[in-house]
């Protein structure tokens, strides 16, 4: 089976994808309904058209996410998540649940930790 | 309470810590209990040693990694989990489980994806 700790895995390139900032944040934001492409980009503080427009295409080649073309006037893109899209939501909610709840504690050790260098 | 879709909140940034290939691989090697450096870099395919020891500062600074120096001859690093450390390790495992159950699905996605994309 794919184990992410080898090189070249499977598992280690779909973790690279969901992971890392926006993976996390643009798939989690799709979890109420499908987004048109400036609603994502309201939602998500911070990010850019650039970098919001890779990180769907690449969700989309995953099978996470599916683009939508209403052919109205003029044309609507929307992006919802598909069930592998919802499937992968879950443990991504758990742990951001699990970072807001210990953002406390992270951010005391951080505070300790930078207290103990300065005294050296 | 911090909401990781705004700018500047303390949960993205340990997102950011936490996710991202290696966050996520470092931390779950260590379930297993404390390894030393090379013992990680052995255990994480492809890891820089540069790589390795930014994300273990990172790790340990955000308190969720500790370092503990034995003073033998001559003296033994070791970097193991801390209650926090091992409680993230939960969500991150059952993230990376979830990938590796749907790696195949995932990658079926990629490559009829890749397909309709040549088709035109």
């Amino acid at each position: 089976m794919s184990d992410a700790f080898h090189r070249d895995c499977p598992a280690r390139m779909v973790l690279d994808h969901v992971t890392g900032r926006w993976g996390v944040l643009v798939l989690t934001a799709m979890r109420g309904g499908p987004l048109r492409f400036y609603e994502l980009r309201v939602k998500i503080e911070g990010i850019s058209e650039k970098m919001l427009s890779q990180t769907l295409r690449t969700l989309v080649r995953d099978g996470f996410v599916l683009r939508t073309v209403t052919p109205s006037t003029p044309p609507q893109v929307s992006y919802g998540l598909t069930a592998l899209g919802h499937g992968i939501t879950e443990p991504l909610q758990a742990l951001s649940d699990w970072i807001r709840d210990h953002a406390d504690g992270i951010l005391a050790a951080q505070a300790a930790h930078d207290a103990a260098e300065r005294a050296g």
